[in-house]
């Protein structure tokens, strides 16, 4: 286990570690659903916009196969695509607009608010997201995540899990890497920030894709922290 | 008067208009003087240290007759320089350095935490400041100041008043620029703020430079709002 008591900041994952995207997708959808008298597979519409619209076309931006795009562009382009493979033609730019706005409108994991509240009193808490700047701010208001700053990764025009991506955090804060740590549900996301020199917890959240969905990636002996939730590390760490 | 009913941020000029810089640094300055028995005259120390190694020096930066460096940088330079020429020769880089971080140690105005608190309920807020990163995000935790997100020249490398310093704004929170109003207490911010579509709001601090400074500069009629304080700005804006 690495050192701790140096740890200035805990920067954080935010889709799926802080907040429960899937849960509001399928919500919004229903509710266009009911207002718009549509047939669709909510839960699967979701799963798809976050792996293919979002984890898969960072990958392809990541590996340079395709030009920098905001994560923002991204959601807005798959939703197009999504809406046409869902055979949904019949609602207005506004209501595509508003509904690409959903990932604004993400509901914290039951924990998240009381335990950033506690972790604050000790530590500079933040996101560390490839979630777009505005995104993460207006989350943040929407679910109450007391957020002491936003490192949103399009600052530097990057994304997660580059390398630019982890060390933008302690650079911003004018920390060095072991003075900061981060809070993942996501081991590989884990792995990568432990590799350029930060810290390390996991808080596994194994209702991110849904009762049935997969199982997550189990913790590793390399982790200097995990916790079932973010109250737990706050004991942990005496926050 | 523009139309204000669009605006959904206000962002603020943060040295002088949300904090008093002065009185810290003079205080700062007069512990360590009684610590290491050194006299110095501490408030135009303090005045040095922000006109000659803060607004003169980011003067020469946006000029283009000296390259890029970030106000921390700036204010730690000019310390070195003022310490030298008030003869002071004593400290251990320890002390130097701890005295150059006074300028995350700075006291709100006393209207400022709840006049935010009360604008928060309805607007995005957050500094919009020649300050980095880390410092804006230091002194937010120091203060109490209720940022949603910390928007700082250093992340574009820019300072006001360059255009790209404020149409930064705008363009990380998604919005257009006559969504945004500026908060500050300075004249020359404001016009130029407005030049570039942004609201304005000019709450004068007339104690920014002490009992005995200059007169602040006079509003305009072109500035969209003019109150005394952060608190008599949210009754206007209805927040």
């Amino acid at each position: 286990m690495a050192q701790t008591s140096e740890v200035r900041a805990l920067v954080f994952d935010v889709f799926g570690t802080c907040v429960d995207w899937r849960s509001a997708v399928i919500r919004d959808g229903q509710a266009l659903a009911r207002a718009r008298g549509l047939t669709v597979d909510w839960p699967t519409f979701a799963d798809q916009w976050r792996r293919e619209g979002y984890i898969d076309a960072i990958a392809r931006i990541r590996s340079g196969e395709e030009p920098y795009a905001s994560s923002d562009a991204l959601f807005r382009r798959m939703l197009d695509d999504l809406l046409a493979r869902h055979g949904v033609s019949s609602l207005t730019e506004r209501e595509v607009a508003d509904f690409a706005l959903t990932w604004r409108r993400l509901d914290p994991w039951p924990d998240v608010v009381e335990g950033l509240r506690r972790l604050k009193q000790r530590y500079i808490v933040g996101p560390l997201s490839n979630g777009t700047f505005a995104t993460l701010t207006e989350m943040a208001r929407y679910g109450g995540l007391p957020w002491d700053c936003i490192l949103a990764t399009e600052l530097r025009h990057t994304y997660k899990p580059l390398r630019e991506a982890y060390l933008m955090a302690p650079e911003l804060l004018d920390l060095r890497p072991e003075q900061v740590m981060l809070v993942a549900a996501h081991a590989s996301d884990l792995r990568h920030a432990s590799r350029y020199g930060l810290l390390t917890a996991h808080v596994p959240r194994p209702l991110e894709w849904g009762p049935d969905g997969p199982a997550p990636e189990p913790s590793e002996p390399a982790f200097d922290y995990v916790a079932h939730d973010f109250l737990e590390l706050a004991r942990r760490l005496g926050a």
